[in-house]
């Protein structure tokens, strides 16, 4: 950390912000410019709350230097993180993958219709809710355990693995055996509890990022999950909120170059929610792989129109037919497979 | 709601979207004008999806016309909700609030010590975090129940009143006889599970605004814990996310007007949490009373540069002092008391 | 336009609208339904200001059902504008185009040394600086008309075209001969007085994005210049500013496909304003073309760390040949050339 | 500024970075931490393009310590800018003044009888628009210089000033003999040119916030004018742009204390613009009082309804009678008088 002073600040003010760094642990260099004495702090200084700092008398800034997390951060893992499942796939390896299937679980016969023609089409996860958290209490709230039953069942009957939502620390227990990676919504991010027991846990977490979360923010939440030892962890850009009102949320590309550089766990797309509208889905889909995504999760539906929750944003499986054709010749313009 | 068709619009999409229209339960009055043909749809349409017809094909837009909210509605209780506490004290009254403590219970003589104070000054509720989710997870998280309890006993001592702040439903039970006035935070504004079960509690709730929450998501959540039977609802403005660093959140006071008028709730402003820096929540406090809001809610700590969270937008017991002598001049200045 | 009535509306208050609509010179259509009026408008409803109606008593909300322009949408020419440039260059049609150049114009050397890269990397535009707006008074401020010549003999020489930005109303006269494309800056975006003398030009014109600006708002600029006349004119995106501060802006990629569907105008990408940051422009610059912009633009210089202006976005000569082949295959990928 | 090098950084890279310093004419100072190497930049760091540094090999982040403003910051002159005008009314005092007038100068009538009642009501400026730069083309442009004329009359009649937004370098010389104080619209506020030539003027100049403009940024636009030896500046607040549409713009009462804490100019509060919605004006011109705001501008019209320009956000002139009472009262609470 760095404290910069004041240019008026007084000898006295400088000794007092020198006390209180070494009080919180922090070693302390001075640097005495012509006009302007800064302090550089040296040690654990990613666990100290800098803006304490900040209204110290004779202070003008204080700058964090090394990031705020470190298990994220791509020095832990120069390589990469390769997230292995049961059945062989690798997330965040060469192959691109795909993970689709409905917004909610609704009946048999829907999610077994999506898996026969997920996997046709050369997905590798099936995806669906159990558990729906919607805005407006009055609408359709989800199956629960007996649907993430079918999806497991339907995804098995095709080779598939399968990604669900956890919600709540009650949850994670029933849906281990049914889940093959545990995803966190948008606005779990910062469930910091749950994240913390999604730590404990031996199965792979997809946090997704917050619509109002940096990626700073994005990544420091990976850490309590990553502190608990579980290491297998995937993050997901899926689009924040900007004053821009054409789509749902602005689904923010550049975050996956910059997820790249700034960490070594794989990333992922979901331009269904990044985009909030069917048409977009395919154009936002090639672009996430042509920025270097790592898998794209999408939502299709047999009877897109009449899905029970999402529908003006969830593909009809023809069109993911198409759209998966077009990605796999975009992945291999960036020299990867899918 | 209202379908506004394309110009170009055929006659059997047009009827595609009126069958749409009646199996969604919405009746439809058709007005063909010169160029475009618009759908009015009425009945139960807050229930219903939209973005599911937006899609359609031949559909322009679609529009909500009426509010997606009802129990919280400023037509429900055109009067405005009163919360009347069990020693009489009201929130939406003539009397605007004053809710103060630390950010963190830290230990008795820490809460007792504040609790005295902020009576002597004027203040109605002692606030303070017993469970403390920190964006990173090498921060210091809470005393839990006991802490509580310590805060329950110095809040009884001096005629005091509780906030705090609860995190999952599980937290609920212990905390029904220690608190008078359920806190839930922004980061919980969409947590649904814990708003339903909210609304079946008999104590108040204090909702606060998400940071990239809307107004009428604001809303729309309130009405989760209304829907249950729950009507002592306050919501709580306290900054919203912006792309402006040099407060941490961006304070929304036209959020205070919005509400009054949107909603029969009352309205509380959080200036500590909606600024993030010492210096400016006194300015802001008296923004937000002279904007109208029925109470302010504000960190205060003994020894505020060295409280173990959120120390930069904690005032001293001092400062809470003067703040409070100004806001009295201020509230009679919009006709009110505090 | 549609003017919903609140649910107590009385007749009087409903007559006065219709009233005030009559006056606007709107059609009224009155669709009376059990529990309110809602009055649907016709006519010339893009030219009447309706937030004038939303105040007025018994109104709950309007809505505007038109787009607010006319001819920048899809509907005026749905086969797509193509703008022809005099040596057969085409922007908008099957060939993506790559725009190139340095920042600032600087002298001589630098220019020429560009253009020559530029052209033998497969690019058609040489683009740079003459008149530089600078956010401090204290930075370089551009060669101006000088440095202009240089840049169209550089893009003579070599056979590329020419792509520079106006700022004022006065450069237009001297840049005509000088440019073969007018770019207006993001911070003139809504200068629509310039907008309006652009409109009488016989010369293309390249408007960006402003940063707070909406699709729907950049639509309505391109009006100004196609109620003039002037129907040669290409959008760009160049990020849009968010929270999000790992990026300088957040190029919103989904711009892409949003003006593809609203409107015939082509559509350029920015990935080095929209960045800030040299490392992201090849992933960025990839996922716009895999979204389907119609051509991109970007800084290089041949000594980019020491280029006047924008440096940390700047491109060495290498990196843009490295890119020129890479997008070469995304173009492919989605049926176009580069 | 501060270079903080990785962690990683070889002495190669340090070398070749203060190098770089100290040919951007920087004096370096080194501090060889356990883990890491920071360089301490001092000297002319205001002018130079930090992001320069930010891509060079090893660098881990590069930050500002010192202000990139000069003039416009506090220690400037720390007894603030009190802006005279010929009549001896301050902006800046002790007197909180009221500026109020229509968008738009329609004609003699609307104009004088505004006038009049503005001074009436304790207003000391008369404001109003001649050039009414509008997002469509369609819609209503101004009256002119002449529109001025009828201004300055009707002001002079009843011993108001007058501010008036300037739009283009050229109607700085017509506009000089008609106001008193040159008004800079948010669109302008990095018209860079226009502000350098406002530097040169002998006359006031009110700047306002761009709507995506940090505070940083405006102080940085009020650099420009009070470099040219023109001090005479005063900011003001008018509504950033956030996600929130319940109001136009979302007005940041905070940026008033902030703008005092770090600037000696002046601020002024436009709660017209600010929220777009004349309900919401009162409120907001209350909490912009409350908050320290050195004055208010105001949009008022005799028949706000048929305003020929933003009549949403119009008060009638009874409504501003009314506030101005309320506004009075106020401004007793913190210690001023209006």
């Amino acid at each position: 950390m760095i404290v910069a002073m004041q240019e008026k600040a007084t000898e006295e003010q400088i000794d007092a912000v020198i006390d209180a760094m070494t009080e919180a642990g922090v070693g302390v260099h001075r640097t005495t410019g012509a006009t302007q004495t800064i302090l550089a702090g040296v040690g654990p200084t990613a666990t100290v709350d800098l803006s304490k700092f900040e209204l110290l008398p004779g202070v003008e800034h204080v700058h964090r230097i090394s990031s705020p997390y470190k298990l994220a951060g791509r020095g832990f893992r120069p390589e990469g993180t390769v997230i292995e499942f049961r059945n062989g796939v690798k997330l965040g390896g060469e192959q691109i993958l795909a993970m689709a299937g409905p917004c909610s679980i609704e009946n048999k016969a829907q999610i077994f219709e999506t898996a026969a023609r997920v996997k046709a089409a050369g997905g590798t996860f099936l995806r669906g809710g159990a558990f729906k958290p919607r805005s407006s209490p009055y609408a359709f709230q989800g199956l629960g355990i007996p649907g993430l039953e079918l999806m497991r069942e339907a995804a098995d009957a095709h080779g598939l693995l399968v990604v669900s939502e956890v919600m709540e620390i009650a949850q994670i227990e029933p849906m281990l055996q049914l889940v093959d990676l545990f995803q966190v919504g948008a606005r779990n991010m910062q469930n910091f509890n749950l994240l913390r027991e999604l730590g404990q846990v031996d199965k792979p977490v997809l946090l997704k990022r917050g619509i109002a979360a940096t990626i700073e923010e994005l990544l420091l939440s990976s850490e309590y999950i990553l502190s608990g030892g579980n290491y297998n962890v995937a993050l997901c850009e899926r689009g924040i909120r900007t004053y821009e009102t054409a789509t749902r949320n602005t689904m923010d590309i550049s975050a996956i170059p910059v997820v790249k550089k700034l960490s070594h766990l794989p990333i992922v797309a979901d331009p269904s929610h990044g985009t909030g509208r069917r048409d977009m889905v395919a154009p936002m889909a090639k672009a996430s792989v042509a920025a270097g995504a790592d898998a794209i999760i999408v939502e299709v539906h047999p009877n897109a129109d009449k899905a029970a929750s999402d529908a003006a944003q969830t593909l009809y499986l023809d069109q993911f037919d198409k759209l998966m054709a077009e990605l796999r010749v975009i992945a291999a313009a960036v020299g990867r497979t899918l």
